[in-house]
């Protein structure tokens, strides 16, 4: 017993000395390898999210039982408030994380900013684009649709066409849909917006985006911006994340008929999020501590390199990967270089491969990618990740292995190139 | 590096061994004894959730990145469903687990069973019962409240001429109000409920009494009992967990008016929870995968007892604390102990006590007691959370650490008893 206790100490006394003794990048490089060894065993996970996580950030999810109004955890979640407005490049916006998957982000924005029979555009690129749409009807939506093929988004001149036809109050953009690996133009979008419908709210789905492709939620002019905690904000699934402008929070108390939801409501998270930013605690729902523990240790890893910095590797890792795909005469799901995502790569399989043997293949050699999602080509295609720590620490190694793992696969798989 | 690794290694192969080689209760103390250690100096949470949590359930909260449709993952999340059913005792109802706060249970509840002007009637005994009706309302639901005084409950004269009224959908039970600590009698209102009105569907919150009350869904009737992870099923808070009887999922489907929510909907839930426990993957939102790892922990944990052993052992420490709060001279927010429930105790401060004084000496002593919530009291009364490992495994000291600190912090406080 006492000798257990020993080592446990000794290993954690030594990886706090690495960590806190200087933070030199030869010393990080050191302290990831050596904590990295802890993780050796494990298939990578390169689906687009859940994405890596790291150590830190898993050891964030293991904090002991800590009250959600304790004097240590609640500067944690109010500075994890101030550190989403970095990642998001926002002064005013206010953040809003609460327990959920990604998906409630439709309820929280529908709910709060829909009232029956207004009218809202959304532009489809994907799987996510048709949820979207579906969720805002929940709420009492008109619905128009700007859809494109598959592989495609929607161009300026489509989106403009429809926002001549009714005064919308709202648009919605897939910054990048996960089913498809398409990204959209939110920057030119949005300017398109602000030119010819001022009044209508961007909304932006940034699950599939945030931390890994550029966002200004500021300089853009965007409404909301949702998110969730598993893809490039690199921690386990279980927050859903948003940005709400104040014009946004402005139509929401204008609004005349009551709110449709209870648990997605604004009134309720607002004054929570105010309170916990002004390191005071306030009850509606236990907030998800350990999770929150791990977003703020993931965030001050995001921040503490200039966000610039992180687009550029995440932009640098995905043509590199492509350029593989390519070299191996694979098809992508999206139809060109300029409309596909830095985060994730969606392939379709070469003839003669199936899907099934692939993805085992390659997990065979320790690395998991994804199938298909989009319904209508679901069995066609896989999809790589390459968010986070895999793209910002290159001494893991891990795109290097996906790369050979599916190289080799594919080889052993009896595909021959073209 | 490499003396790092095997330090490390070294920990876990003991760990490993002691947990593997017998499963006899010595070695399980001396097991918890030993990694307890690891949380030496962390303040006891003993607050009516979130609850202390087993190192096994931190470990897999720190799970290694994994997809949520992995050959890894879904066959411990198609083991939690089912392991649910046995904490519920139940072999028809549903299990639903969903990413979110306990406070999601109600729109679960309410977004899917209520259809607009339909009547509910809703029994409160404090905060939450205010909560639940307040939910209801956004549903279209017109709700009847039976109120009792602080620290009481309905009786059952008073549900029984409420039940005459109206011909009500449903009727809901706040099982303990953590806000007051008062228990509610869930068999004999079902029992009462079948009689008198046999249509109305029966609805728990067990937020804080599923693992520590007894709950019998099936021989007890009930239709859905809706609970979340950080309480008594010692998971970190994150998950909201439901029962749904066959006859509430008949009722579901059998609604006219459309479902207005779409995250909360059992339409996109029940599919999701059928795929996982007949171990396949499938999407409607990313399940926050490091949580069901850590549920599939505390369950396999809780149900290796039976389920009666747990409810006495929760009844004998809710005594043995309840008699040195009473020796004490001080006064119980319930009424009597046959209203109080056995997880946690809300308690009157005495006379000349601020409250701020007495929780920061309590943690001064490394324990964290709650204060009030119950609006209408708040700075009047302290609470106790007793629920979880703190109960079951009494080599944690847990309970006589609390009673110590509680006491001790009184004296300290000038406080002499009555």
């Amino acid at each position: 017993f006492m000798f257990q206790r020993r080592l446990y100490t000794s290993y954690h006394k030594l990886i706090k000395v690495n960590y806190f003794s200087t933070n030199n990048n030869f010393i990080r490089l050191t302290r990831n390898l050596s904590i990295m060894s802890s993780q050796q065993n494990h298939k990578l996970c390169m689906i687009p999210g859940p994405v890596e996580f790291h150590e830190d950030v898993l050891t964030s999810m293991s904090t002991k039982a800590t009250s959600h109004v304790s004097p240590s955890f609640i500067p944690v979640f109010g500075e994890s408030i101030e550190l989403l407005r970095k990642v998001f490049v926002t002064e005013q916006g206010q953040p809003i994380v609460v327990s959920g998957s990604g998906t409630l982000g439709w309820d929280m924005v529908a709910s709060n900013l829909i009232e029956p029979g207004e009218d809202a555009l959304v532009l489809n690129s994907g799987y996510f684009g048709d949820s979207f749409a579906a969720c805002l009807k929940v709420y009492g939506a008109k619905v128009t649709e700007v859809k494109s093929e598959i592989g495609d988004r929607p161009t300026l001149q489509e989106i403009s066409d429809a926002l001549s036809t009714k005064s919308f109050k709202l648009i919605t953009i897939t910054h990048v849909d996960t089913s498809t690996g398409v990204l959209s133009d939110v920057k030119a979008i949005s300017e398109l917006v602000k030119k010819q419908s001022p009044n209508t709210l961007i909304i932006v789905d940034g699950v599939c985006s945030v931390g890994s492709e550029e966002i200004r939620v500021d300089e853009w002019n965007l409404d909301v911006v949702l998110t969730a905690s598993q893809k490039a904000l690199g921690v386990p699934p279980g927050l859903s994340i948003l940005i709400v402008s104040e014009r946004a929070i402005q139509t929401f108390k204008d609004r005349k008929s009551p709110i449709p939801s209870y648990y997605a409501s604004w009134a309720h998270w607002l004054p929570i999020m105010n309170a916990y930013e002004s390191r005071k605690g306030m009850y509606f729902a236990t907030p998800p501590v350990q999770l929150i523990y791990a977003l703020n240790t993931s965030l001050k890893q995001i921040t503490s390199t200039p966000l610039e910095t992180r687009f550029e590797q995440h932009k640098k890792v995905s043509d590199q990967i492509k350029s593989v795909v390519e070299s191996l005469g694979l098809q992508f799901v999206p139809k060109s270089r300029e409309v596909a995502a830095n985060g994730m790569t969606a392939v379709y399989y070469p003839e003669g491969i199936q899907p099934a043997d692939l993805l085992q293949k390659v997990a065979s050699h320790n690395v998991v990618i994804a199938g298909g999602l989009h319904r209508a080509i679901a069995t066609k295609y896989f999809r790589i990740g390459h968010m986070g720590i895999s793209v910002t620490e290159p001494e893991r190694k891990h795109i290097d292995n996906t790369i050979t793992a599916l190289t080799t696969s594919l080889k052993e798989l009896g595909y021959s190139g073209n």
